[in-house]
Protein backbone atom coordinates (compact mmCIF):
# COMPACT_ATOMS: atom_id res chain seq x y z
CA UNK A 1 0.00 0.00 0.00
CA UNK A 2 2.77 2.46 0.27
CA UNK A 3 2.54 2.93 -3.23
CA UNK A 4 -0.15 4.36 -2.69
CA UNK A 5 0.74 7.05 -0.51
CA UNK A 6 3.18 8.82 -3.15
CA UNK A 7 1.55 11.95 -4.48
CA UNK A 8 4.99 13.12 -5.28
CA UNK A 9 5.68 13.31 -8.76
CA UNK A 10 9.80 13.43 -9.91
CA UNK A 11 9.29 13.04 -13.29
CA UNK A 12 6.29 15.14 -13.51
CA UNK A 13 8.08 18.13 -13.15
CA UNK A 14 9.11 18.24 -17.44
CA UNK A 15 5.65 16.77 -17.95
CA UNK A 16 4.10 19.26 -20.41
CA UNK A 17 6.99 21.42 -20.50
CA UNK A 18 8.73 21.69 -23.78
CA UNK A 19 11.66 24.82 -23.29
CA UNK A 20 11.78 26.38 -26.58
CA UNK A 21 15.59 25.36 -26.56
CA UNK A 22 15.15 21.73 -26.73
CA UNK A 23 13.54 21.78 -29.94
CA UNK A 24 16.96 21.50 -31.52
CA UNK A 25 18.57 20.23 -28.51
CA UNK A 26 20.07 16.74 -30.07
CA UNK A 27 21.79 19.07 -32.68
CA UNK A 28 22.90 21.52 -29.74
CA UNK A 29 24.40 18.86 -27.54
CA UNK A 30 25.87 16.00 -29.86
CA UNK A 31 28.48 17.85 -32.39
CA UNK A 32 30.26 19.41 -29.21
CA UNK A 33 29.93 15.54 -27.61
CA UNK A 34 31.68 14.21 -30.83
CA UNK A 35 34.63 16.24 -31.01
CA UNK A 36 35.72 15.33 -27.64
CA UNK A 37 34.21 11.64 -27.52
CA UNK A 38 37.81 9.98 -27.60
CA UNK A 39 38.91 11.97 -24.87
CA UNK A 40 35.81 11.45 -22.41
CA UNK A 41 36.44 7.48 -23.62
CA UNK A 42 39.83 7.46 -22.38
CA UNK A 43 39.35 9.90 -19.36
CA UNK A 44 35.88 8.38 -18.31
CA UNK A 45 37.44 9.37 -14.64
CA UNK A 46 36.75 13.02 -15.88
CA UNK A 47 33.07 12.20 -16.12
CA UNK A 48 31.61 13.40 -12.90
CA UNK A 49 29.92 16.73 -12.45
CA UNK A 50 31.17 20.35 -12.95
CA UNK A 51 29.97 23.74 -11.54
CA UNK A 52 29.96 27.19 -12.53
CA UNK A 53 31.75 29.60 -10.06
CA UNK A 54 28.35 30.60 -8.40
CA UNK A 55 27.66 26.63 -7.92
CA UNK A 56 25.21 25.89 -11.34
CA UNK A 57 25.80 22.42 -12.29
CA UNK A 58 27.28 23.11 -15.89
CA UNK A 59 24.93 20.77 -18.56
CA UNK A 60 26.30 17.49 -18.79
CA UNK A 61 26.81 17.68 -22.78
CA UNK A 62 28.31 13.99 -23.08
CA UNK A 63 25.70 12.00 -21.35
CA UNK A 64 24.27 10.34 -24.57
CA UNK A 65 27.44 8.27 -24.64
CA UNK A 66 27.14 7.53 -20.81
CA UNK A 67 25.57 4.60 -19.65
CA UNK A 68 22.21 3.74 -19.96
CA UNK A 69 20.04 2.34 -17.52
CA UNK A 70 16.81 2.27 -18.55
CA UNK A 71 13.52 3.80 -20.21
CA UNK A 72 10.35 3.47 -18.86
CA UNK A 73 7.04 4.83 -21.10
CA UNK A 74 4.43 7.27 -20.01
CA UNK A 75 5.16 6.76 -16.24
CA UNK A 76 3.38 8.62 -13.18
CA UNK A 77 3.76 7.99 -9.40
CA UNK A 78 0.62 9.78 -8.87
CA UNK A 79 -2.27 7.12 -8.39
CA UNK A 80 -4.63 9.87 -9.85
CA UNK A 81 -3.11 10.42 -12.64
CA UNK A 82 -5.12 10.06 -15.37
CA UNK A 83 -4.10 8.75 -18.93
CA UNK A 84 -1.61 11.29 -21.17
CA UNK A 85 -2.63 13.18 -23.80
CA UNK A 86 0.95 13.06 -25.38
CA UNK A 87 3.48 9.63 -24.76
CA UNK A 88 6.73 10.39 -23.10
CA UNK A 89 9.78 8.47 -22.68
CA UNK A 90 12.09 8.37 -19.44
CA UNK A 91 15.55 7.56 -20.49
CA UNK A 92 18.28 7.20 -17.99
CA UNK A 93 22.32 7.46 -18.08
CA UNK A 94 25.00 7.34 -15.62
CA UNK A 95 28.20 8.46 -15.93
CA UNK A 96 30.16 5.47 -16.51
CA UNK A 97 33.35 5.96 -13.92
CA UNK A 98 29.91 5.26 -11.38
CA UNK A 99 28.29 2.57 -12.82
CA UNK A 100 31.87 0.87 -12.52
CA UNK A 101 31.84 1.54 -8.91
CA UNK A 102 27.66 0.54 -8.70
CA UNK A 103 28.26 -2.70 -10.58
CA UNK A 104 31.47 -4.02 -8.07
CA UNK A 105 29.65 -2.88 -4.77
CA UNK A 106 25.73 -2.01 -5.81
CA UNK A 107 26.39 1.47 -4.46
CA UNK A 108 26.68 4.69 -5.90
CA UNK A 109 29.95 6.78 -5.27
CA UNK A 110 30.66 10.19 -4.87
CA UNK A 111 30.64 12.04 -8.54
CA UNK A 112 27.61 10.26 -9.26
CA UNK A 113 25.81 11.72 -12.06
CA UNK A 114 22.38 10.25 -13.05
CA UNK A 115 20.44 11.91 -16.06
CA UNK A 116 16.72 11.76 -16.86
CA UNK A 117 16.51 12.85 -20.34
CA UNK A 118 12.17 13.07 -21.18
CA UNK A 119 11.32 12.66 -24.99
CA UNK A 120 7.93 12.35 -26.80
CA UNK A 121 6.90 9.16 -28.18
CA UNK A 122 5.37 9.53 -31.51
CA UNK A 123 3.01 6.74 -33.41
CA UNK A 124 3.16 6.11 -37.04
CA UNK A 125 6.26 6.87 -37.62
CA UNK A 126 8.07 5.58 -41.36
CA UNK A 127 7.21 1.60 -41.20
CA UNK A 128 6.45 1.70 -37.50
CA UNK A 129 2.46 1.22 -37.11
CA UNK A 130 2.00 0.60 -33.57
CA UNK A 131 3.29 1.75 -30.49
CA UNK A 132 5.57 4.48 -29.77
CA UNK A 133 9.16 5.89 -30.84
CA UNK A 134 10.92 8.45 -29.61
CA UNK A 135 10.69 12.16 -31.06
CA UNK A 136 13.88 14.46 -31.79
CA UNK A 137 13.24 16.73 -29.61
CA UNK A 138 13.81 16.46 -25.59
CA UNK A 139 11.24 17.83 -23.77
CA UNK A 140 13.15 18.01 -20.13
CA UNK A 141 15.94 17.19 -18.24
CA UNK A 142 16.66 16.64 -15.15
CA UNK A 143 19.80 15.78 -13.18
CA UNK A 144 20.70 14.08 -9.63
CA UNK A 145 24.39 14.25 -8.28
CA UNK A 146 25.44 12.96 -5.30
CA UNK A 147 28.35 15.40 -4.28
CA UNK A 148 29.09 15.19 -0.64
CA UNK A 149 31.13 18.44 -0.34
CA UNK A 150 28.63 20.27 -1.61
CA UNK A 151 24.87 18.93 -0.54
CA UNK A 152 23.66 17.97 2.70
CA UNK A 153 22.59 14.23 2.11
CA UNK A 154 25.17 14.04 -0.65
CA UNK A 155 22.41 14.31 -2.97
CA UNK A 156 21.13 17.23 -5.52
CA UNK A 157 18.84 17.71 -7.89
CA UNK A 158 18.94 19.50 -11.46
CA UNK A 159 16.08 20.75 -13.80
CA UNK A 160 17.76 22.26 -17.07
CA UNK A 161 16.07 24.72 -18.88
CA UNK A 162 18.85 25.26 -21.08
CA UNK A 163 21.97 22.82 -22.46
CA UNK A 164 24.13 25.65 -20.29
CA UNK A 165 23.67 25.01 -16.56
CA UNK A 166 21.52 24.74 -13.94
CA UNK A 167 20.23 25.94 -10.33
CA UNK A 168 20.17 23.29 -7.29
CA UNK A 169 16.84 22.53 -6.25
CA UNK A 170 16.65 23.42 -2.43
CA UNK A 171 15.18 21.52 -0.36
CA UNK A 172 12.49 20.92 1.42
CA UNK A 173 11.59 19.64 -2.07
CA UNK A 174 8.96 16.59 -2.88
CA UNK A 175 11.68 15.23 -5.57
CA UNK A 176 14.00 14.84 -2.10
CA UNK A 177 11.18 13.17 0.26
CA UNK A 178 10.13 10.86 -2.48
CA UNK A 179 13.52 9.68 -3.44
CA UNK A 180 14.36 9.38 0.08
CA UNK A 181 11.24 6.78 0.62
CA UNK A 182 11.09 5.12 -2.00
CA UNK A 183 14.55 4.57 -3.61
CA UNK A 184 15.54 1.14 -3.89
CA UNK A 185 19.69 2.00 -3.12
CA UNK A 186 20.82 5.51 -1.43
CA UNK A 187 17.55 7.23 -3.02
CA UNK A 188 18.12 6.68 -6.06
CA UNK A 189 15.39 4.53 -8.05
CA UNK A 190 17.54 1.50 -8.68
CA UNK A 191 14.36 -0.92 -8.76
CA UNK A 192 13.64 0.52 -12.16
CA UNK A 193 17.00 -0.15 -14.07
CA UNK A 194 16.99 -3.86 -14.83
CA UNK A 195 20.25 -4.24 -15.03
CA UNK A 196 21.51 -2.69 -11.57
CA UNK A 197 18.50 -4.46 -9.61
CA UNK A 198 20.37 -7.99 -9.57
CA UNK A 199 23.51 -6.32 -8.42
CA UNK A 200 22.45 -4.40 -5.18
CA UNK A 201 19.79 -7.41 -4.46
CA UNK A 202 23.24 -9.27 -4.68
CA UNK A 203 25.49 -7.17 -2.72
CA UNK A 204 22.28 -6.51 -0.09
CA UNK A 205 22.18 -2.76 -0.99
CA UNK A 206 18.42 -2.15 -1.29
CA UNK A 207 17.50 0.11 1.75
CA UNK A 208 15.53 -1.01 4.51
CA UNK A 209 12.46 1.27 3.70
CA UNK A 210 12.34 -0.49 -0.18
CA UNK A 211 12.52 -3.84 1.53
CA UNK A 212 9.92 -3.08 3.61
CA UNK A 213 7.46 -1.82 1.12
CA UNK A 214 8.34 -4.64 -1.37
CA UNK A 215 8.69 -7.70 1.10
CA UNK A 216 11.99 -8.31 -0.99
CA UNK A 217 12.80 -7.34 -4.44
CA UNK A 218 10.09 -7.38 -7.45
CA UNK A 219 9.78 -10.76 -9.58
CA UNK A 220 11.63 -11.31 -12.33
CA UNK B 1 1.55 4.65 -48.54
CA UNK B 2 4.80 2.67 -48.48
CA UNK B 3 4.44 1.92 -45.03
CA UNK B 4 1.51 0.32 -45.80
CA UNK B 5 3.19 -2.18 -47.84
CA UNK B 6 5.58 -3.41 -45.10
CA UNK B 7 4.20 -6.65 -43.61
CA UNK B 8 7.74 -7.95 -42.89
CA UNK B 9 8.62 -7.06 -39.27
CA UNK B 10 12.13 -7.31 -38.13
CA UNK B 11 11.46 -6.89 -34.41
CA UNK B 12 8.95 -9.54 -34.16
CA UNK B 13 10.97 -12.44 -34.62
CA UNK B 14 11.72 -11.64 -30.82
CA UNK B 15 7.90 -10.99 -29.82
CA UNK B 16 6.59 -14.05 -27.75
CA UNK B 17 9.98 -16.07 -27.32
CA UNK B 18 11.26 -16.06 -23.95
CA UNK B 19 14.24 -18.39 -24.37
CA UNK B 20 14.66 -19.36 -20.61
CA UNK B 21 18.67 -18.95 -20.19
CA UNK B 22 17.37 -15.07 -21.17
CA UNK B 23 15.49 -14.84 -17.61
CA UNK B 24 18.58 -14.45 -15.84
CA UNK B 25 20.45 -12.90 -18.89
CA UNK B 26 21.48 -9.69 -16.78
CA UNK B 27 23.05 -11.22 -14.37
CA UNK B 28 24.90 -13.82 -16.46
CA UNK B 29 26.17 -10.71 -18.93
CA UNK B 30 26.77 -8.15 -16.47
CA UNK B 31 29.46 -9.86 -14.01
CA UNK B 32 31.66 -10.32 -16.75
CA UNK B 33 31.34 -6.91 -18.25
CA UNK B 34 31.94 -5.66 -15.59
CA UNK B 35 35.33 -7.57 -15.19
CA UNK B 36 36.82 -5.73 -17.96
CA UNK B 37 34.97 -2.43 -18.33
CA UNK B 38 38.36 -0.87 -18.05
CA UNK B 39 40.08 -2.28 -20.83
CA UNK B 40 36.16 -1.54 -22.96
CA UNK B 41 37.02 1.56 -21.96
CA UNK B 42 40.24 2.66 -23.30
CA UNK B 43 40.40 0.49 -26.42
CA UNK B 44 36.55 1.00 -28.21
CA UNK B 45 38.84 0.55 -30.94
CA UNK B 46 38.01 -3.50 -29.96
CA UNK B 47 34.59 -3.49 -30.11
CA UNK B 48 34.16 -4.44 -33.53
CA UNK B 49 32.42 -8.30 -34.48
CA UNK B 50 33.93 -11.45 -32.93
CA UNK B 51 33.60 -14.75 -34.33
CA UNK B 52 33.83 -18.42 -33.44
CA UNK B 53 36.04 -20.76 -35.86
CA UNK B 54 33.28 -21.71 -37.40
CA UNK B 55 31.64 -18.26 -38.46
CA UNK B 56 29.13 -18.09 -35.77
CA UNK B 57 29.00 -13.90 -34.04
CA UNK B 58 30.13 -13.89 -30.73
CA UNK B 59 27.54 -12.40 -27.98
CA UNK B 60 28.59 -8.71 -27.44
CA UNK B 61 28.71 -9.34 -23.61
CA UNK B 62 29.56 -5.49 -23.35
CA UNK B 63 26.79 -3.94 -24.90
CA UNK B 64 25.37 -2.57 -21.89
CA UNK B 65 28.28 -0.19 -21.91
CA UNK B 66 27.85 1.08 -25.61
CA UNK B 67 25.95 3.97 -27.07
CA UNK B 68 22.42 3.93 -26.46
CA UNK B 69 20.43 5.24 -29.63
CA UNK B 70 16.81 4.57 -28.83
CA UNK B 71 13.90 2.69 -26.79
CA UNK B 72 10.74 1.95 -28.84
CA UNK B 73 7.47 0.43 -27.13
CA UNK B 74 5.54 -1.91 -28.78
CA UNK B 75 6.35 -1.36 -31.95
CA UNK B 76 4.96 -3.54 -35.16
CA UNK B 77 5.90 -2.86 -38.61
CA UNK B 78 2.47 -4.69 -39.05
CA UNK B 79 -0.28 -2.43 -40.09
CA UNK B 80 -2.27 -5.58 -39.34
CA UNK B 81 -1.30 -6.31 -35.99
CA UNK B 82 -3.61 -6.31 -32.86
CA UNK B 83 -2.44 -4.33 -29.62
CA UNK B 84 0.03 -6.58 -27.80
CA UNK B 85 -0.78 -8.84 -24.87
CA UNK B 86 2.49 -8.36 -23.59
CA UNK B 87 4.24 -4.91 -23.31
CA UNK B 88 7.56 -4.96 -25.24
CA UNK B 89 10.23 -2.40 -25.22
CA UNK B 90 12.78 -2.60 -27.90
CA UNK B 91 16.66 -0.70 -26.72
CA UNK B 92 18.95 -0.59 -29.24
CA UNK B 93 23.23 0.04 -28.78
CA UNK B 94 25.61 0.54 -31.37
CA UNK B 95 29.70 -0.02 -30.65
CA UNK B 96 31.21 2.75 -29.61
CA UNK B 97 33.84 3.24 -32.04
CA UNK B 98 31.21 2.83 -34.98
CA UNK B 99 29.00 5.36 -33.27
CA UNK B 100 32.23 8.30 -33.23
CA UNK B 101 32.23 7.59 -37.39
CA UNK B 102 28.56 7.92 -37.72
CA UNK B 103 28.58 11.27 -35.82
CA UNK B 104 31.67 12.74 -37.95
CA UNK B 105 29.91 11.16 -40.94
CA UNK B 106 26.85 10.33 -41.15
CA UNK B 107 27.47 7.06 -42.36
CA UNK B 108 28.30 3.07 -40.73
CA UNK B 109 32.42 2.35 -40.85
CA UNK B 110 32.75 -1.62 -41.51
CA UNK B 111 32.57 -3.79 -37.90
CA UNK B 112 29.87 -1.52 -36.92
CA UNK B 113 27.68 -3.56 -34.76
CA UNK B 114 24.11 -2.99 -33.60
CA UNK B 115 22.40 -5.11 -31.15
CA UNK B 116 18.64 -4.79 -30.12
CA UNK B 117 17.44 -5.96 -27.11
CA UNK B 118 13.84 -6.76 -26.04
CA UNK B 119 12.62 -6.48 -22.74
CA UNK B 120 9.21 -6.68 -21.61
CA UNK B 121 7.39 -3.82 -20.02
CA UNK B 122 5.44 -4.07 -17.12
CA UNK B 123 3.06 -1.47 -14.91
CA UNK B 124 2.46 -1.25 -11.51
CA UNK B 125 5.98 -1.75 -10.16
CA UNK B 126 7.15 0.07 -7.46
CA UNK B 127 5.81 3.35 -6.90
CA UNK B 128 4.79 3.71 -10.86
CA UNK B 129 1.05 3.41 -10.94
CA UNK B 130 0.76 4.29 -14.61
CA UNK B 131 2.60 3.33 -18.27
CA UNK B 132 5.50 0.71 -17.99
CA UNK B 133 8.67 -0.12 -16.61
CA UNK B 134 11.16 -2.52 -18.27
CA UNK B 135 11.62 -6.19 -16.76
CA UNK B 136 14.59 -7.68 -15.65
CA UNK B 137 14.15 -10.23 -18.17
CA UNK B 138 15.63 -9.99 -21.67
CA UNK B 139 13.28 -11.33 -24.03
CA UNK B 140 14.93 -11.26 -27.32
CA UNK B 141 18.60 -10.64 -28.51
CA UNK B 142 19.62 -9.53 -32.37
CA UNK B 143 22.48 -8.08 -33.68
CA UNK B 144 22.64 -6.32 -37.20
CA UNK B 145 26.73 -6.60 -38.35
CA UNK B 146 28.75 -4.90 -40.99
CA UNK B 147 31.40 -7.09 -42.03
CA UNK B 148 32.14 -6.33 -45.49
CA UNK B 149 34.98 -9.09 -45.52
CA UNK B 150 32.43 -11.95 -44.48
CA UNK B 151 29.10 -10.90 -45.64
CA UNK B 152 27.46 -9.81 -49.25
CA UNK B 153 26.10 -6.59 -49.22
CA UNK B 154 28.25 -5.67 -46.19
CA UNK B 155 25.54 -6.56 -43.61
CA UNK B 156 24.38 -9.73 -41.83
CA UNK B 157 21.90 -10.38 -39.14
CA UNK B 158 22.04 -12.60 -36.04
CA UNK B 159 19.38 -14.13 -33.59
CA UNK B 160 20.67 -14.52 -30.43
CA UNK B 161 19.32 -17.71 -28.41
CA UNK B 162 21.61 -17.85 -25.76
CA UNK B 163 24.38 -15.39 -24.25
CA UNK B 164 27.04 -17.11 -26.35
CA UNK B 165 27.13 -17.47 -30.21
CA UNK B 166 24.75 -17.25 -33.04
CA UNK B 167 24.68 -18.32 -36.90
CA UNK B 168 24.37 -15.82 -39.47
CA UNK B 169 20.67 -15.51 -40.93
CA UNK B 170 20.66 -16.48 -44.35
CA UNK B 171 19.87 -14.24 -47.43
CA UNK B 172 17.26 -14.32 -49.08
CA UNK B 173 15.11 -13.38 -45.58
CA UNK B 174 12.89 -10.97 -44.40
CA UNK B 175 14.76 -8.93 -42.41
CA UNK B 176 17.20 -8.11 -45.46
CA UNK B 177 14.22 -7.20 -47.97
CA UNK B 178 13.16 -4.85 -45.48
CA UNK B 179 15.61 -3.04 -44.38
CA UNK B 180 16.65 -1.96 -47.56
CA UNK B 181 13.21 -1.03 -48.34
CA UNK B 182 12.93 1.40 -45.62
CA UNK B 183 16.32 1.96 -43.64
CA UNK B 184 16.94 5.55 -43.67
CA UNK B 185 20.73 5.17 -43.75
CA UNK B 186 22.42 2.04 -45.26
CA UNK B 187 19.91 -0.54 -44.42
CA UNK B 188 20.06 0.59 -41.18
CA UNK B 189 16.70 2.72 -39.45
CA UNK B 190 18.28 5.91 -38.34
CA UNK B 191 14.51 7.33 -38.76
CA UNK B 192 14.03 5.74 -35.21
CA UNK B 193 17.88 7.19 -33.84
CA UNK B 194 16.57 10.59 -32.58
CA UNK B 195 20.42 11.53 -31.78
CA UNK B 196 21.35 10.41 -35.17
CA UNK B 197 19.03 11.37 -37.37
CA UNK B 198 20.06 15.04 -37.43
CA UNK B 199 23.23 14.19 -38.22
CA UNK B 200 22.30 12.14 -41.32
CA UNK B 201 19.68 14.99 -42.88
CA UNK B 202 22.86 17.37 -42.44
CA UNK B 203 25.60 15.02 -44.10
CA UNK B 204 23.39 14.35 -46.52
CA UNK B 205 23.45 10.23 -46.12
CA UNK B 206 19.93 9.54 -46.19
CA UNK B 207 19.42 7.04 -48.78
CA UNK B 208 17.12 8.22 -51.87
CA UNK B 209 14.39 4.72 -51.26
CA UNK B 210 13.77 6.77 -47.86
CA UNK B 211 13.54 10.18 -49.12
CA UNK B 212 11.18 9.30 -51.77
CA UNK B 213 8.92 7.13 -48.92
CA UNK B 214 9.03 10.39 -46.73
CA UNK B 215 9.21 13.34 -48.87
CA UNK B 216 12.41 14.76 -47.02
CA UNK B 217 13.03 13.63 -43.26
CA UNK B 218 10.35 13.42 -40.24
CA UNK B 219 8.90 16.42 -38.46
CA UNK B 220 10.71 17.38 -35.24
Amino acid sequence: MLRRSAPTVIFSIFLGVVPAFLISHARATERPMHASAKVANTAATDDGPSYTPDGRLKFPAKYREWVFLTSGFDMSYNPAATAATNSVFDNVFVNPSAYRVFMKTGRWPDKTVLVLENRGGEGDRSINTRGKTQTMNVTGMEVHVKDTSRNKGGWAFYGFDDAVSAKRIERPASCYTCHQAHGAVDTTFVQFYPTLMPIATQKGTLSPEFLKSTAGPPAQ
